[in-house]
């Protein structure tokens, strides 16, 4: 569907890599990566870093060019990783995560995930989109994207509808799950499971608003910016490690109907947002804030 | 596919109207007018009204509920219509607009325009997507909208593919034209033809920059805004009243692929808020000026 | 210091009125109100209505140039206004708001008023600054606007800062009271005597925190963007009636030190701004909605 | 004025350097420094670079803690400058920039500039504002700040005034000079003299208007959204590197006069984004763009 080119790859025989690590803050870190690079001949075309004052800890990510393996990176990282106790992750740059989409009845948020991705604009790939409804079957099969429908009804349904998510995530190896508006509460169990590698989003307003029917509450009370945030789904329901967030201006003449599309179109670029970042590798924990090397 | 309920019918045999007008601004416009609406039983929902400083004329939009019928409140208006020379359009609110899609290759306008509409947020009906290439086919026959192909190799084909829209113009009785990134230029005489109810959308950056490869040489300056105008088609190439514009902020680390992948969203959200406001009849001409009444 | 020419008056022996008014929605409101403009040769230079659906209440505000003088005005007014129960303020458009800013120690929003005020963009006059620290001499002197010090330093001391406050807008006929960082907390009685007419500013993030030093918890949970909030006092600590809202985006690289720069000059423009629609007469209050007629 | 504290100083005999670098691109050069900064014991606090595909260059800047003095740091840079053929700056982390401002009768950004300035917000050191008009005097007096006045009335008033600029660059080893709306166009060779040190400001539009009045072309066309572009002052006249562009969205019903309000409020923050980023080394030139290393 897209007229889009792929992003280049690297001439010959020569991959591009990105590293993401983690540890202490402390003197060397750089020198001693960089000098892995140098060893395996790479290139850096992309690097950022990050020193925490928070909680102390250093965090980078480099996308490095070399015509080395992957086994003769992590060889070449290996003294630098054990002398900084560094948790690192080596990966192809661009290659698409295997995305597990659970959803409900909105199609917002599933459309534009699909559509960026048929673009050629979101590297991730879908084996399969679970949904306890089955309005979204259409626009899957649109898009050739496998689907299933589980009904939740009971609290019976959702442990099984958690434990097919589970079954998933081990049998297609999921690296990312997407909750595309999917209106069922994850079991903590779920949650932890999944943690770190989960995304939600769910609207937002200034001021905060709690409880059911917030587009409601949002117009009772005349606010002025609605907006829409993806966070890490944790335990605390809607208050994990944020992402991104998004804010449009509205006014006192929007109906609650209309501060809903306008909402929708925020979660929709919010969310798609959020999940480009974590499949280039872009969104790192610091404790409870994240951080995104852009 | 939507689960959005769709703007609710007044209740009973009461109908909701949207009028627009234009006159020479002068003193007893509004109460002449708000006199017919009384004469009609009639309940103003929405009301703007514009005094041009530029061009001296008087511009207003309203929307009536009343159990009167058309003929009734044409009747009611007639003699304030003729008192100020007002011309004047009266519709019934939320009446999707018959609309013609023109386009080429690139999917991300039409995809986002088929979208809300099927979503139930752009009153638009849409009995044909015609373009000059093929690729768009699918998304067309996703959404049921009936597609038509027309290569445009040459001058003649050009003719002959112009002539085709004016031909569906008239026969489907076609009230916008959206040029959805349909790349070829429209002979002067289209553009005469289509005066008014032609919308374009372009890419825009801050400052403007002319000819071919835009986000090159955006890029090559460093902008760090870049966004798109809708705007009505004139005879003068990209320069037709604006209706709306959005800008996303750029940084140095943006390739020039990403700087279009951003530009497209910004395209695509800008030209449905464009046909958006069209569609509700709140764009009117005031000069080389628009008066948008949202 | 202002090189920027004042509004226009109207020539001749016309003057440039602003009406604002609300009652029950109902037919024939606006027919009357344009009635009793016609009556006074005038002409309608700015109108906007809004009939809420939340409160059944009907909001209007006029912009009106008339060679009558205000009694007549409010004549031509009297049998609209007894008809539909209307309450309703006539006013010269354009005309200072006399305003008392109560301040404590920091400058932003203080400097920002003052600035704008001088500069001809902001109607207000400003007999006195009244603050609880001195720190706000010098620029109230540059200004050339009287300031007042009194500590704050007990319950005591708090009790007779209001009763000057209370003194001052009875001496002063004080229309409009702006707590420009105003840190200490109004007793119910005196929000309660300043109703509709107090307006203040806090800080505002996605999501709302609550509690000590919002800005290091925005930054412990990593935010993306903070704000600002404009709003009416009530006895309901920081919960009136929203009037303007405001972001700014933020990243992980930010320090507290940085976000709170960056909030500040939210803060500034975000109260300049409901200063501002204030002393225009474009906010009216709609149950706990605001009404902004921009 | 202000009640920020500055940022604190790293304790003890640590001093924190701001190290700017460009090179060609190839391998080993951020191990080759940071290397360097291991020999002196350093901590990098922050770091950026880019790889220009443009330009085939590396830009980096780097936050780096030691206890060395600069010339132990140049030391131990020397071996890899020498060896990637780096041009390098070395300076201390918030060392305030000595400014010359510009000015003539505008006050927005001088005001806004100077506020920020007091409270903290902008490392600058102001040795004098110079303009070609007296109205900056007060707001020059209020904030302590030496201030000469220069009419400008004819040609060689204005070769005498550039004179002066070049004297006081030199006496008063000027590192920036800022053109705080300084409404006189700067002859080539003070262009040439000032070049990559030397800011101007202006208003931007979308699309963007050329030649005199643009406020009233902007309106004429019906412009949605206006803005500001801070740039580096080159012979092309407003066509030099741009460092920061925002937008403000507007619509119909403003007035030119509040098109230049709402305009002044852009270029005061714009222009202040880009000496502050300037002061903290934060932009460096690739050929026609500038990197920002925010």
């Amino acid at each position: 569907m897209s007229t889009i080119p792929a992003p280049q790859s690297p001439a010959g025989d020569v991959t591009e890599y990105v590293l993401t690590l983690v540890c202490e803050d402390g003197p060397g870190i750089v020198h001693g990566v960089s000098g892995a690079v140098v060893g395996i001949d790479g290139n850096i075309t992309e690097s950022q870093q990050f020193a925490s004052a928070e909680t102390g800890r250093f965090y980078m990510r480099l996308q490095v060019t070399s015509p080395a393996s992957a086994e003769q990176f992590e060889q070449a990282l290996a003294p630098v990783v054990a002398r900084h106790r560094i948790e690192h992750v080596l990966d192809v740059a661009w290659r698409p995560r295997r995305t597990l989409i659970l959803a409900s009845k909105a199609t917002h948020c599933v459309n534009d995930l699909l559509y960026q991705r048929a673009s050629g604009h979101l590297p991730i790939d879908v084996p399969l989109i679970l949904a306890n409804h089955d309005v979204i079957a259409p626009l899957a099969q649109h898009y050739g994207v496998p689907f299933e429908h589980r009904a939740v009804a009971g609290p019976e349904d959702k442990a099984a509808f958690e434990a097919r998510v589970l079954e998933i995530v081990q049998e297609a190896d999921i690296e990312l799950v997407v909750l595309a508006r999917y209106m069922q509460i994850l079991s903590p169990e779920l949650c932890e499971a999944l943690a770190g590698r989960c995304i939600n989003i769910h609207h937002s307003f200034l001021p905060g608003f709690k409880g059911a029917n917030p587009y409601r509450q949002a117009y009772a009370r005349g606010v002025k910016q609605i907006g829409a945030t993806a966070h890490f789904v944790t335990t605390d329901l809607d208050e994990g490690p944020i992402i991104e967030q998004d804010v449009i201006r509205v006014d006192h003449t929007r109906s609650p109907r209309e501060l809903m599309a306008i909402g929708q179109d925020a979660e929709s670029r919010t969310l798609r947002q959020a999940v480009g970042w974590f499949a280039q590798s872009r969104v790192l924990l610091d404790g409870t804030r994240t951080i995104i090397f852009r």
